[in-house]
């Protein structure tokens, strides 16, 4: 491979702070000559990644999600640990600047030395938006940094994306979780490695109730022989009440679960998603995009069935002939 | 569209058995001549389908799925509806016939002049299963039946697939529901829009535990402002007990739903799923899949990043040149 950015990898390896800040911004970049710069880049400092823990966390907007990653971010940078936030958000296309990006929702952790704060990238789909967020990932790792926060807004399905590049997820709630909970989209609570009921000092006995009803929901939704059986905590981010016992809670995880094999199995799916997606776009530059919509619209309406749409769009002539093979079997 | 099977078509739509269970022989054939002939028929009698009410059940072994299926059948065809049994099992390919296909599991529904119970296709992937199972409902509802029931063994993959393919899908469970749901794939719980506790004969009292439990998990997975609340019932499929109110269930999801808005999402996503598999199937044929394998090792292994991986195999030369430009935003 060759190495069109030395300097800046150097630096990047030394923890230089605004070598990073450079790194990732090459990344975000859509010129093309950019984008070759940021894989040799992200090529060449790749075997000094992935020494770090990886959480993903998320809540619906009120949880007090800001104020939870500072109050655990200080805890960790207290110790020594170098911390990097990092955010999803795929809304922040449509605004021009995300919400996240605003430094002073984490004032104290932003100036902290051992602290790293990145916004969402902006722009591109959920897909892009991701992709540059698990680049950030590997030159964060690179920089040095051990603990990577990232986070996601919890309405949409940046949670799937950020399960995926991460080695746990932490789902935060508030006291009322019969009521908060509902905000979340369905299937999030599924991925979630740990609830914490945030804000316990507002009420700290709906925060108990809130526990235990959340610890009997894990229960019924944890199959049997799962090497780690998600955990329902409490905190309070303000009083600092409970953040240590998250961090044992992601350290009993990553103990109980092989994190290298869960990682090796997220790089693959991520290779195997990018083919698909490579073979769906030059599948779509080869078809007619016309013949495509009017046939969809024939099947959408019950006359055709998905099998002969399907069927008709890969045979010109739209007869009734033997089709390729694999339709037979249609996906998996 | 030529119409290869004008005999069997018109047979059918009379309502007849024995040609309806021809007719579902044709679709699960694997010869090109039939596959043909099969797309023929279903596409002459789709105007005739779609009048169903279409349920998807699961539940693990042992949750008497069998007598609870032939409870609601009989009570349905003994009100006069018309009741077809089908079944997604994918490892019936490997046992070379499917457990569902014991006709002795059912033997009261087995004889009822109102009902038709066929056993999970054999052979081919998940995939290839489930398209011939929404085969059989279009041509079991050209048939004149008036109720789909379609059953899957609760421990794998085909949960999904069969609530893609039916207007709603009941969880079956037992009364020590803590413990039993685990033996129920993370995601299953998820699908359920009704939950029913079977066998509640057997515990009453664990019954109705096991229910409440069911109904505040259920509280929490459930997004706030969804149209449907899913529902914990119980049922004692041996004495018949509850399973008039399982049905009531059924009715009132399909009042609170627009099921026809479903069924036109359910079949645009079935037919982009057969279009990514085609565009899926065709590149494979494409790339040199000694190099894919090649390229597939060194992202496993750390050596190159997964967008690199991808830009190798699409650029023959594997150099350091502009890749596709949808490479830029990887899959969403």
């Amino acid at each position: 491979m060759l190495s069109v950015s030395p300097p800046l990898a150097a630096a990047l390896l030394t923890g230089n702070r605004r070598a990073l800040a450079r790194a990732i911004t090459l990344t975000e970049s859509t010129r093309p000559d950019h984008e070759v710069q940021a894989q040799a880049l992200l090529a060449e400092v790749l075997p000094h990644a992935g020494r770090s823990v990886r959480v993903g966390l998320t809540g619906v907007p009120g949880v007090g999600k800001s104020t939870f990653i500072e109050a655990l971010g200080l805890l960790l940078a207290d110790a020594g640990h170098r911390v990097a936030v990092l955010a999803v958000d795929p809304s922040s296309a449509r605004t021009g600047g995300s919400i996240m990006g605003d430094k002073t929702r984490m004032p104290r952790l932003t100036v902290h030395a051992g602290a790293f704060i990145r916004p969402s990238p902006s722009g591109g789909t959920l897909g892009g938006v991701a992709r540059r967020t698990r680049e950030a990932i590997t030159l964060c790792e690179a920089a040095g940094y051990d603990v990577i926060l990232v986070e996601t807004v919890g309405v949409g399905q940046s949670e799937t994306q950020v399960a995926a590049m991460t080695d746990l997820f932490v789902l935060l709630t508030l006291p009322n979780a019969g009521d908060e909970l509902q905000g979340i989209k369905r299937g999030i609570m599924e991925l979630a490695d740990l609830c914490v009921v945030n804000k316990a000092d507002t009420d700290p006995r709906a925060a108990a109730r809130a526990q235990t009803e959340l610890t009997a929901a894990l229960r019924l939704l944890t199959p049997h022989g799962a090497p780690w059986r998600p955990r329902a905590l409490r905190s309070s981010a303000l009083t600092g009440a409970g953040i240590p016992q998250v961090w044992e809670g992601v350290e009993a995880y990553r103990q109980a679960v092989d994190v290298a094999a869960k990682r090796r199995a997220q790089t693959a799916v991520w290779f195997d998603d990018l083919l698909r997606e490579a073979a769906w776009q030059a599948f779509q530059a080869g078809v007619d995009a016309e013949r495509l919509r009017a046939l969809r619209a024939e099947v959408l309406a019950g006359t055709l069935t998905p099998v002969q749409g399907v069927r008709a769009l890969l045979s010109p002539s739209g007869g009734q002939q033997e089709g390729p093979p694999y339709l037979g079997d249609g996906p998996t």
